[in-house]
This record gives C-alpha cells, structure tokens and sequence, in this order.
C-alpha cells in the first residue's frame, strides 16, 4: 500500500496496554469507503487477514476466526465450543484476567479450578503439574500476559508440562495483550487457541476478536455430544464462513466489521511484509521494556511482576512511589500530552499504574515515544 | 463538528441494504487517533451515542446498550438475558432472519413457536392474536424489515394486539434493517427491546450491537431466577457501563470500539441534530422508496413484498423479469459502478436481488444515488 494522502490529527501520545497508537495507514484503511461484505474486493482482504495472522503465530494449519467483538468474546467462543456442561477447566490466574475468564467458563457450564498465584506471580509449574494430575481437565486456560499485573506466563514451559502429563489436555492461551508483542510458537510449542484482539501488539483499532484453533481443538469441537451453548459465539457457524472468504468466496452469517477488516489488513501487512521481522519485532519489545524498566528502577519505583524475567515486554506495571497516589503521578504525565493507564487489579488498584510499550512506539523508535515517556518520569520521579 | 479535511476515496456507489454510504464526517470521526477507553475525551462520546440513540427511538427512559459486535449479537442479547431454560417464545417470521432468530432463542433454552408466513408476507393479525392467546410467551419478536424479503411489518399493530390479549409478553422488534429508515415509537407503541446495528439506517460502518431496552424489560431481566446464559451478551456485564459512561464516568468489562464509537457519534450527530428531521427523513425514505418501486412497475418487474402497504422504505426486493437471472442482471449493474445485492432467501435465492435505499442515497437527493440506480435499471430492463 502506497503512503495514504491521509495525516492522523495531533493527539497525546497513548501509551496504555491498549488501545496503541495506530498508523496513518492503518486508520486510513479505517476509513475505506463503505463495501459490501460479499463484495470481491473485500474478500480477499478477509482471506489475507486468515493467512497473515497464521504467519504472526508461526502455524501452519491453525484456523483463525475473526469476529466482531471485544477480546473477550474470545473466552465465550473457548468456553461456549470447547467446554460441555460439567466438564474440568484448568484456570492459571496471574490477575484480573484469570478471574474473568474462569467467570466466563463457568456460565458455559465449566467446572473450574483456579490456580491463583499472589499479585505480580504467576502459578509455579510445580502447582500446574500437580493440578494437571488431579483429575482430567478438558482444557488449561493461561493469560500470558495479565494486562492488570504486566506478569508474564511461561507458555512454553507450560505447554511442555501438558504435553508431558495430560496431553489430551487443551491448551488455551490468552494473548490479548501479547499477540505480535511477545514471541508466540503455535505449532512448536503446542498450543491449541490463541485468543486475542486487535487494539495491542496487532496496531489496529479495537473491535475484532480473533482467534486461531489447532485442528486438535477443532477435531474435540466436531465430536461434542451437544450442541454448542452460544449462538453469536458458535464455531458451527462461524468455521464455514472463515473457510468461504479464505477459499476467495462470501458467504453470510453476520455482517463482519468490515472497515475494521481493511485496518487489520493494513497492520497484519505492516508486522508481516515490512521491516523488522517478526524475530526482531520480539526483540525489540524486549529491549524497549528493559530499558524503560531500568529508567524505572533507576527512579527507585517498584514494578508489581515480582520476578523481573516474567515482566510483559509489551507493558510495565509499576508501583507508585510510598506516599505517592494516582494524582500526584498521571496529571503530570498527562500535562505532558502522555496518557498512561491506572491501576486495575482490585487488590493494589490504587497504588500502581500502567505503561503500554507495543507495536509502533516501540518498532519505530524515530518516533520518540519511549524517549518521550522516559523524560516526562525523570521530571516527575527525578 | 466542521468539515474535516477529508475525503473519502472514489468507489463504486453502494446500494445494498447495508452497509451503506457513510458520509465523509462519519469515515473521518472512524480514523480517529487511537485513544483510551476510560479517557475523559472519549467518556461524553459514548455517553452522547446513548442519549441521541434515544431520540432517534423517541424514548425517555429506554436503556440503550452498545456492545462490539455484529448485529446478530443483538439476538443473543435478547435470549441470554430475557429467556430462561424451557420458556415460551413466539417468533413472526418475515424471511430469513426470523429462521436464525428462532434458532438463537433455542441455543438458549426457549420453546420457539414460530408464526411463518409465505414468502413475500408477514403473519397476519389474526394469527398472531391466535397464537398469543394459545399460552403465555415470554417474548414476541418481530422482524421490522425482514432483508431477504424487504417486508415491512406492522410492528404498531403487533404492538396493540399484544397489550390487549397479552399484556406480560415482552415486545422485541429486530430493527436492524428498520432503525432510522422507518418510524419506531418505542415508547408510545410499547415496544420493549429494539436491536439493531449500524451499518444500515444509522450510516456507519458495521461492528456495533446497538438495543435499547424498556424499563419493563429491565425488571423481568432483574428478576431473573438464573444467571444470564451468556458472559460476553450479559446486561449483568453490560448495564453498569451504559450507566457509567451516560454519567460521565468510565467502567471496563471489554474494551468498547472506540473508533466506531467516534462514528457512531457523528452520524447520529447529523440524524438527531441536523436537518432532514427524524419525521422528515422517515419521509424522505417513504418517498424514495415509492419512486424506485414505481419505476420497477413501469419496467415490468415484480416486487417480493405481496402487499405494497407492506414493502421496506429502505430497501426493495425484486424478482428478475422470466428468463433472466442474476448473472444478467448485477454485472450490467455493476459496469454502470453500482452495487446491489443478490438474493438471500433460501426459497427464491436465484430469482431476485435486493436494493438498498437508506440513509445519505435517499436524504441528500444532491448525490443522485437514486437517480443513478433507476437509470441504470432502465437502461437494463427498458
């Protein structure tokens, strides 16, 4: 796609984990001209939406499903296509996250175990093991990262332990806030959904919830003995509808978000064809999260992740200064044009906050985002 | 809001019943920098989208709820939250879409008795007095404009049949094809849940679940003996957000759209607050409608409503002359650069095709929209 004759206007720089800041191209393909959904040219921008979220997810034959929704419609297609009523769900709660997706699981008739790690840790592998010994669970659910604590879960490590003590076991991974921010290996590692939303690490608008399924998954979906409990959410659906645009056909269930798909495109375009690689988009979240967590450590300021190697290369999580609160800390970021996120996690809300560090501020560092964020702390913390 | 700098690009003219034509207003508030859903920027943008929503509905007191998604979302809504296991719900079913409503009231648990008329009518006040006096439904749903038939219910007259011979049973109008191209009293007809979406007469892009829910509703919702049947469709979830944001305060559940919000926000903008008004632009669509349907008369084709008192103001559904069939007709369609729509119903699905007639192609005659379609179809069928 050639450069847009198209400028997003002057705003502050948002640096919460997600919504991102987002590219002129991307908010340009935003505003496409309305199209029909059915339309031939739409349809293979659908279909190369499919194939290029297969790329940021190293799969080869994983599904992707794109629906219109929030990130969280994700644990309804999970819970609502691959639970049963009565059956065991494994939830590894590092945070909010872990709580809402165990809520969710148990509307759709879960029987949830919830392995609750305390605030800033995720649960040891030693306690999944165990928990994974206990009975059959017919899926493991893992927030890789928790947006509210910034914790990083050992997906591959946890993947490895499934595999090795209950491999019928699904894996799920939530990857809301760490799709296309944090290495992901689909088919290496064994995952069986990766749920997430466009609004992070994938640079686009919120709006999209989207989601690959292993053919594992979709084998134990197409042997359920009832029907799925969602209809909006359903698979049954929503399979056909994925495989018409991908094979160059439409096919109609529910009008897709359709200038929603074109910015996906155009993002999915720039993480997969331009400049860095995948490779190096991982690292260099993993340089920029070091350094503004050095520049916070240098501050003297605490981060609530209690392991630095299982700190989000996407976000920081960051305690304010004793004596400090909310309003002594986000106005002054905010009188310098920078919005940073407050806390969220019930047990600390009042006493951290939250930087986002994904996608474009972090890839195209002649932008100056990080600089930006990093001087305005020193001013206030310094 | 002043004339952005803005242009939407050139692209063929788009005439399906929805999506629409989006004005330039609507693609440009759509391309809106990313910006935080709990910024104070964006709070009163939402909460405006739920104030105005009430005065395209003329209701007081309704309760508008906007969640990410499609349309069909809207009938999750409606049977997750107001449908418990084994109750009674009746559906008038128009076409196609009273099919799928039926089904999605069933995933949750509703006996559906579905009143089904023949192809190109709605079921006839009779029966629906009949059937509503046979036992106590829960619900009654009614599919304003059915569009894979373009019939046109009475919902007023459903409405006064209900409050005679079944005062208890909640009134649910599926507006999707309806909402702000054909009037709907919400209050004053007694109408408990509209649903619609807005990429039809609302004239935004796709990917927002628009209802509004009467106080009625909200009490059988409140006394609910079971949880909701949904997570990610649950008013549970979802109504303190609606409060939140009309007040002028921020709540997470899921992350809303934020970007379609800001479009949604501009055109109800222009329905609510600039000219045509709401009466005259019901007008404008009644109008438009009959101008294209009579010059289809005068070309000898004949329309799928049985009954003109019938037929959508927003869209028209007509049978190919004998002897053609689409692949005759919609090519020629589109080397003039216009859009229609094939067909969609499964009993006629080859027979005939589907023209869209709403929003900015009927209340800014400037842009010829129409003109444009009825010579075009002269030049084909004359």
């Amino acid at each position: 796609m050639s450069t847009p004759p198209f400028k997003q206007e002057p705003h502050k720089l948002l640096l919460i984990p997600g919504p991102i800041e987002v590219s002129d191209e991307v908010l340009f393909a935003n505003a496409h001209p309305s199209m029909s959904h059915v339309s031939p040219d739409f349809i293979p921008v659908f279909g190369d939406c499919i194939r290029m979220l297969r790329e940021v997810l190293f799969t080869a034959d994983g599904q992707p499903i794109l629906v219109a929704g929030s990130g969280t419609l994700g644990w309804d297609q999970v819970a609502s296509n691959l639970i049963e009523a009565g059956e065991d769900a494994l939830v590894l709660n590092s945070g909010y996250f872990g709580d809402s997706f165990a809520a969710c699981l148990e509307t759709y008739g879960a029987r949830v175990t919830e392995l609750k790690a305390e605030v800033g840790a995720a649960p040891s592998p030693a306690d999944v093991e165990t928990a994974l010994k206990s009975k059959p669970f017919k899926l493991i659910t893992i927030t890789h990262v928790d947006t509210s604590t910034g914790v990083l879960s050992d997906a591959k490590g946890i993947c490895d332990i499934v595999r090795r003590v209950s491999p019928d076991t699904l894996v799920i991974l939530d990857g809301v806030c760490s799709v296309a921010s944090e290495e992901i290996r689909f088919d290496e590692w064994g995952i069986d959904v990766v749920l997430t939303a466009t609004q992070k690490g994938l640079g686009t608008p919120p709006g999209l919830s989207v989601l690959c399924v292993s053919q594992k998954a979709l084998k134990v979906f197409e042997t359920r003995r009832s029907p799925p409990s969602s209809y909006y959410a359903s698979w049954k659906r929503w399979l056909p509808i994925m495989k018409a645009y991908e094979s160059g056909n439409a096919q109609y269930f529910a009008t897709p978000p359709v200038n929603l798909i074109y910015a996906f495109n155009a993002s999915l375009k720039a993480i997969t064809k331009a400049a860095p690689s995948l490779e190096d988009r991982f690292k260099m979240h993993k340089e920029a999260s070091q350094r503004l967590k050095r520049a916070l450590e240098d501050l003297g300021l605490r981060q609530v992740p209690l392991d630095p190697a299982f700190a989000a290369n996407g976000m920081t999580a960051v305690y304010y200064p004793d004596g400090l609160v909310a309003s002594d800390v986000l106005p002054k970021l905010n009188k310098d044009e920078i919005v940073v996120a407050g806390g969220l996690h019930k047990d600390i809300k009042d006493r951290y906050f939250r930087i986002g560090h994904m996608g474009l501020s972090v890839v195209d560092p002649s932008r100056g985002d990080l600089d930006r964020v990093i001087q305005s702390l020193q001013h206030i913390f310094g």
